[in-house]
């Protein structure tokens, strides 16, 4: 149970009730992991009351103090359940995923006022870290600049990138980490000019980009961070050129972070210079996005993304630049917004390195 | 493009449109797998109208005769690009899984009539097989028994359940499959009782139970099926009437299937086997599932289905005796319906059998 996450979201919403289906969500608000596959999965959550949680009886569950359980058994009616334990007169914020067969009984049968998509004040309560979030979210990415040293050191002439990223999962775990947060991107050479490339038999050889774009989960947080170096010798011109604009990007960026700033101009920062220095057309995503229990959480830093940071969002600064001609090259770190600026929580350097 | 399929789809529905957007019922019906992640999909279908596509332009998708695409993107306004392909008089058949983000806004611009869960006629279409999903099903059903042989010879004294699990998928491969159809299960002496049972470092000893519940993807359809072998030394004579009864209810089930019958009938003539020879409490869940595309489809052989076989259904008969002091033990085979029977896809013998 986490009241006091619990009251925030209650904080952020004018609905009646809000009933929230996802399993991470939930995870979030009561510490506990149910994956109910095909089955209803709800908990309700109304001000001044008791939270609900709606579960099978197939799920085993220890009682919870402060949380009630509907139990019920496969045939059971969910929407009389949940009729309930709510008004006719409520504005039910319903989860963005609920699924239509939950979804649509409800609404039939009238049970509220009004149904609302009600998973923002969640969304929303989930980007603003707390204090035991921060830590596990530092840990995870301190482990992910070590991961980041050891991973260097396994380049040599020849290796394909599939046999550096097969090694990765057990340095994560050697250096305290549970599992990846997202597969591990490798590329090599050219392949650094494609953000979704995927580790494949290519060989490193030398003066190739060496881009590694890695991530792992610590007690359940993910960290992100992306690193380019250069193999056996360094960049020509054109590509330190290219290299010296992300890294701009991302530092400007990341001066740009504080309290009460429109992710829109952030990501503005890090794309005029990227434009300003004639690569613009090769910066083809977002600067970042928003990071804690999933890797890709609610909330971008995104041309179209006006909101407001808050104190104790998390979310990556990765400005890239794709030419294939000259470069495939991006710079990313995790910042967490503080009053006046931003923690950095990845301390890899920036400096161009040569490897191998 | 599968028009065969579309058209049985629209014969099994009384709405005027059907919205799909489970990707495995789209891969279905159009052949093409597409996996939109939290970004809308959909798959409109009316009667003798072209079908339609709603479809992000993040996804790249080759055109297709007689299929309409709708590009869109992020930003776009999705309820405005289906309200122009329907009528406000239509009743809308929306997809089961269908997310409340999607449908909400979809309901408040009252873009149809009403609204209705729409899936049971993709999901009964998909379970009865064309001709060319029958021939994917034995395939994979023969792979599988092939599979079983060869999983037998892997056992010897002191062997984990996990090391013999982690050998299965190259055997599969060499097999000609492409992946599992399910984590398989791999359970030694008592750990047969337990249906769920997960491989772990069990060690094997003489005299025990060996089950093998396992199944493989070929070419996208799936096969299932659990043999209960002996190791070193046969079954004692009560271990011998649990298994001739689970053998039995197999057979006399499987002897029980034609087109027409009452699913639940199928596992009641199972359950009567195992009641009589007075095990009924140790065989605890249902006597079997649909299966194709998935290792599990809609449609159940259980006493709560009372819908009736149609020719070219596919089911697993799998009843099973989980008695911890005596034997755990199940029998399991894929049938597929005809008129006058079932055709088995598994054909690995039923007898008693010791290895190692």
């Amino acid at each position: 149970m986490n009241k006091n996450r619990i009251e925030n979201v209650l904080k952020r919403t004018d609905c009646d009730a809000l009933l929230i289906s996802d399993p991470i969500a939930i995870y979030y608000l009561i510490n506990r992991h149910i994956y109910p596959g095909e089955r209803f999965l709800g908990l309700l959550l109304k001000k001044d009351e008791t939270p609900v949680l709606f579960l099978n009886t197939l799920f085993p569950f220890e009682e919870m103090e402060g949380l009630e359980i509907v139990s019920y058994s496969d045939g059971d009616d969910i929407t009389k359940l949940v009729s309930e334990k709510i008004s006719k007169d409520d504005v039910l914020g319903v989860d963005k995923m609920l699924a239509a067969r939950f979804l649509l009984p409800m609404i039939k049968a009238g049970i509220a006022r009004d149904f609302v998509d009600g998973s923002l004040p969640v969304d929303k309560t989930r980007a603003v870290k707390d204090e035991k979030e921060l830590e596990l979210m530092r840990i995870s990415s301190r482990i992910n600049d070590e991961a980041m040293a050891r991973f260097k050191t396994l380049v040599y002439e020849g290796v394909e990138e599939r046999q550096i990223a097969a090694q990765m999962l057990d340095i994560y775990k050697e250096l305290g980490a549970q599992a990846y947060s997202f597969s591990p991107i490798v590329a090599f050479g050219r392949n650094a000019a494609d953000p979704h490339h995927m580790p494949d038999d290519t060989k490193l050889k030398k003066g190739d980009a060496v881009l590694f774009d890695v991530g792992c989960v610590y007690q359940g947080y993910c960290s992100d961070m992306t690193r380019t170096f250069f193999f056996k010798e360094g960049p020509d011109d054109a590509q330190k050129n290219v290299y010296e604009l992300v890294r701009k990007a991302n530092e400007d960026a990341t001066a740009k972070v504080k309290e009460g700033v429109r992710l829109c101009d952030i990501d503005k920062t890090a794309r005029d210079v990227i434009e300003n220095g004639g690569y613009g057309k090769y910066f083809t995503h977002r600067l970042g996005h928003f990071i804690g229990i999933e890797d890709h959480e609610y909330g971008d830093v995104s041309a179209s993304f006006k909101d407001l940071t808050e104190a104790n969002n998390i979310f990556s600064i990765e400005p890239g630049i794709y030419d294939p001609e000259t470069l495939g090259c991006r710079i990313e770190d995790l910042v967490v917004v503080t009053k006046d600026g931003c923690e950095v929580l990845n301390h890899y350097p920036h400096d161009i390195e040569i490897i191998g």
